[in-house]
């Protein structure tokens, strides 16, 4: 009998194979496109993640914009304030954080890949998200790959606060790993973000503000009433039927394949995610 | 003395760094928002690149589409006819091409990188593309990075003739290597077919003839007037400037990264390209 393919798998899945991110740790970016919905991360980042609900829950984004979409890298939202303008004020949120490039290895359960990398020991799954560890330093951290989530910075380490956020939108920079502090990733509507026009400034940046995408809201799911809210199923990361899907990724039987890979890279695994009607 | 940043390399550059891409393997592809430039690769494949010289030459992308819209995967265009509809004919182009997913190794003048990968023993550049290669097998390919063109193909492996192209968007999708033909990377403008709004189609298919993207023109280089070229130089992949280029891109130096990543994937490299004025 042949493997089954990713699509055979997910038909046979049972409910246990799936869960409902918690709607405390869902954003909802409401763009004239529609919804994008991200899941953040408080096993990673603990401190962002708190001051991010804090932004949502006071509207801190709603009427800002999407000021920067560099072609395979980043888009970039929050307040771009002019100069000598004010900047927004953040309300009931923490204007300093500390960094959280990283976190203890104890304590996160990690479904581990077989597959070599070359930027980290060990890649895998953490509570659903792209993730890497190194077992000498007793640290792990959540991979920068498409659609990651993650609170911009300026050159001190502990320069982020969350307000001004990037969504992976190209080819996984892992060299960011470890350098910045990532708070989450985009599960549904990432074709929102990844088309915005390109900005035409160093790095991306829409230098005309009539460029900018308009952000009509960010709230947290566990804010918006049950009826509005989009719901989500995530295939689980640590079940065999997941290690089943990815393998049906890592070597491809369909029919149009001539030659398995043998392999697939971290962010080559798109976790798959269903809409419920 | 701390190494140069990849800015500083490319400064101290000399024009024997950079080459001028041939105009007879070099395709413009003029949409309503500019032109894309794109590199055949005839020593990957040199009969679906002499099947695309004689389509651009003959006008056949002209009027034409882009059609799909994948996210995170590829855009791809040609003719794409409706149930009932007789394809566009081409001309004097083959209509049957044997398949070119591999090479010799013999003969294919290769810039290995030190970088481990997952997917083929050795990674390297070869005529300033990205490509990978297995001696063990005496066999080379062009591996699929950002900005990769390819010729689309059904079930048979030699079921591409050139007519319909793909480019990849999205993280690097290596498990095609060696499954399908690729023909070339664009240089320049690829801005300009990574924000082309997703197909709500299956596999990102505009269903909608109207969400299709129209090709004004696909023309050779060396079919346009001089004058109205786009003057492109690109960075050598066969230098030592070039290697220091790489490494400051393994290891980045400027004053905002705390941790050099000391590993780069072979698809993070982006071969710098200069338009000359």
């Amino acid at each position: 009998m042949r493997p089954r393919t990713t699509q055979e798998l997910l038909d046979a899945s049972t409910p246990a194979d799936w869960r409902r991110p918690d709607p405390a740790s869902t954003l909802y970016m409401e763009l004239e496109g529609g919804r994008v919905v991200i899941e953040l991360a408080p096993d990673f980042a603990p401190e962002h993640v708190a001051n991010i609900r804090t932004l949502a829950k006071e509207g801190f984004w709603d009427g800002l914009t999407i000021y920067r979409s560099q072609d395979n890298f980043v888009v970039q939202f929050g307040d771009i304030t002019g100069e000598g303008e004010a900047p927004k004020p953040i309300g009931g949120a923490r204007a300093a954080l500390p960094a959280e490039f990283s976190r203890p290895i104890e304590g996160l359960a990690f479904h581990a890949l077989p597959d070599r990398d070359g930027w980290a020991p060990e890649t895998g799954f953490a509570g659903g998200f792209p993730a890497a560890r190194d077992p000498a330093e007793g640290q792990a951290w959540m991979a920068h790959c498409y659609g990651t989530l993650g609170a911009g910075r300026d050159m001190a380490a502990d320069s982020s606060n969350g307000t001004e956020l990037y969504v992976v939108i190209g080819q996984a920079p892992r060299q960011l790993d470890r350098n910045i502090t990532q708070v989450g990733r985009v599960l549904h509507g990432m074709e929102l973000l990844s088309v915005v026009p390109r900005g035409t400034g160093p790095l991306g940046f829409h230098e005309d503000p009539s460029q900018r995408v308009p952000i009509k809201a960010v709230r947290l799911a566990s804010e918006v009433p049950e009826t509005e809210r989009t719901d989500l199923q995530v295939l689980r990361t640590d079940t065999p039927l997941f290690d089943a899907v990815v393998e049906s990724r890592r070597n491809r039987r369909d029919d149009w394949y001539l030659r398995p890979a043998g392999h697939i890279d971290l962010c080559n695994i798109a976790v798959p995610v269903r809409v419920v009607d």
